[in-house]
């Protein structure tokens, strides 16, 4: 059990292509990493992508969504498609424990499931150049890789989760009956980000309620709602218990019937253009925050003349952007 | 009642500072306006500040914070402190409604109150600049301009609010009794920025539960709190009943101890140079943004490359980081 110290990016993602899950694995590692490896792995495999459906599954802690996700990828992966899972993990430590035992539970669903299946979990936090570069870098080696469906898990329902919803191509919101107040949840933003509605744990009262709020927010229309490919597309409501495996056919149809209405309404393009643009943006802004953070340490006396009140905060940022930008 | 077309600045400061309306009006439209003009006032306004205690206010919509907002006021005004009021206007189109009606009362119990108040609306949106530049600049003017306390008032509990409220030196977080869980509330990170708790309309049913919740929450610990001049402050919860006037006493008592508090440890300093220091790296920022949708603007093939596969988008980044930073 050998193996070389050192191997070929394009090496590693052709047997990654294959099936190979250590060579994946160690791709996803590289992504992770960050710096010039991470960009070379960009550079390699983008040309690779557009071929895999990107879902997003978000919701509040606790609705199931790892449960649903193992489901999911096993129903996906019996009927022949090869299914990437990337689950999110929380770095808050007020919710870490609640969501570990989610994790716990689906890798004991998926451990027992397909052969084409692959799960790879990435931290919220301490991670070179951040989350919202490595999702996107994740998510194009798996592209890259062959798999015909990535299924991006998050954790909560706050910001992270709606930037990375943002790198998908089909989001999916989970509710629970008695959860409650949809209305509520929609405050988040990530109720309008939805682009197909899974009410799982469905075998409990309640769940006539949930589909009837839903139906009644949808009715009152979605203000901040994407436009991108949202034209004419209703998310369709799908009562799951993921737990049994019931409504994941459904769900797997919605999911389907939604990446078809992308393709042509054009929203498919839109959306992947629109990620795309933004991650080069991103990457921009984070070469010019290293620079801002260095010309600020070259120059202490720069905000303490501010702070002692002898230069004014709008003198001492063009002073600034005059050392940082062209 | 003439005028001239184009005044000083500093004559008007100088009028400002002698409590004249006009002036400080016309100071906070430069700021609003953005630009050249508004720098040269930064200049101008920078030197003169770190006298004026700012409190914000925040809270759920309808939790009573233009009536709090007033009644403090007044009651402040009485007791000869010269109080300039920022009311951050909203630009929800669907809670515009409500907000407004709030805004209208608000108006009615100060229309009749002190010579002493001056009250501003300010939009979050369509300014140049933005609310994140106008708000720093206008809390520079009203301080400058020799208020003893500018109380800034948001309309909700989303991220404006936050950034808004950490421009502040004590935070009132407003619940109601009955507004529910606190916990929930947490949520939104808003609880976790208050220095003193208000419960508004505390004649009604549940004020006890609503005590007793923040209580919980507090002994709970918070773990995203703000550190600074935080130690050993446990945010005091004051019942009141602003349509009545009660409690505003003992309000004016706990942001007069959080001050003392924060004066004594050396947080209100920091605070403070956190302030300026972020206000620094917001505008650089906002410098650095012009530059590249600039710089995207001047070579639509950059995208285009991207979007076609044939540049990866870390390579794209590179090439607009050449262009755009020093």
């Amino acid at each position: 059990m050998t193996e070389p110290i050192r191997d070929s990016l394009p090496g590693m993602l052709a047997r990654a292509q294959a099936g190979e899950r250590r060579a994946t694995g160690r791709l996803l590692s590289i992504v992770e990493r960050g710096g010039e490896p991470a960009d070379a792995l960009a550079t390699l495999t983008h040309p690779h992508t557009g071929h895999a459906h990107v879902v997003g599954i978000t919701g509040a802690p606790g609705a199931g969504k790892s449960t649903l996700t193992g489901a999911l990828a096993a129903s996906l992966a019996a009927a022949g498609s090869r299914v990437a899972i990337v689950a999110i993990d929380p770095s808050s430590p007020i919710t870490g424990g609640a969501i570990l035992g989610d994790r716990i539970r689906m890798d004991d669903i998926v451990a027992s499931a397909h052969e084409r299946i692959f799960i790879r979990s990435m931290a919220t936090r301490g991670q070179h150049g951040g989350l919202a570069l490595a999702v996107p870098g994740a998510l194009r080696v798996l592209d890259a890789a062959a798999f015909d469906v990535v299924v991006v898990e998050t954790a909560g329902v706050g910001q992270i989760e709606i930037d990375i919803v943002a790198e998908t191509d089909t989001t999916v919101v989970v509710l629970n009956p008695g959860w409650g107040d949809a209305i509520q949840a929609n405050k988040a933003g990530v109720m309008e980000m939805a682009d197909v509605f899974v009410v799982n744990k469905a075998d409990r009262p309640g769940t006539d309620d949930a589909v009837r709020d839903i139906e009644y927010m949808l009715d009152l229309g979605r203000p901040h709602a994407r436009t991108d490919g949202h034209s004419a597309w209703r998310p369709p409501i799908v009562c799951a218990v993921a737990t049994e495996g019931r409504g994941i056919d459904t769900m797997i149809d919605a999911l389907t019937a939604h990446l078809a209405h992308l393709e042509l309404s054009g929203g498919l393009t839109e959306r992947r253009t629109g990620r795309l643009d933004n991650e080069v943006r991103r990457r921009v802004r984070q070469a010019f925050e290293l620079e801002l953070a260095r010309a600020v340490r070259a120059d202490p006396t720069l905000l303490a003349a501010v702070r002692s009140r002898r230069l004014s905060p709008a003198d001492a940022a063009q002073l600034l952007a005059d050392r940082v930008l062209r």
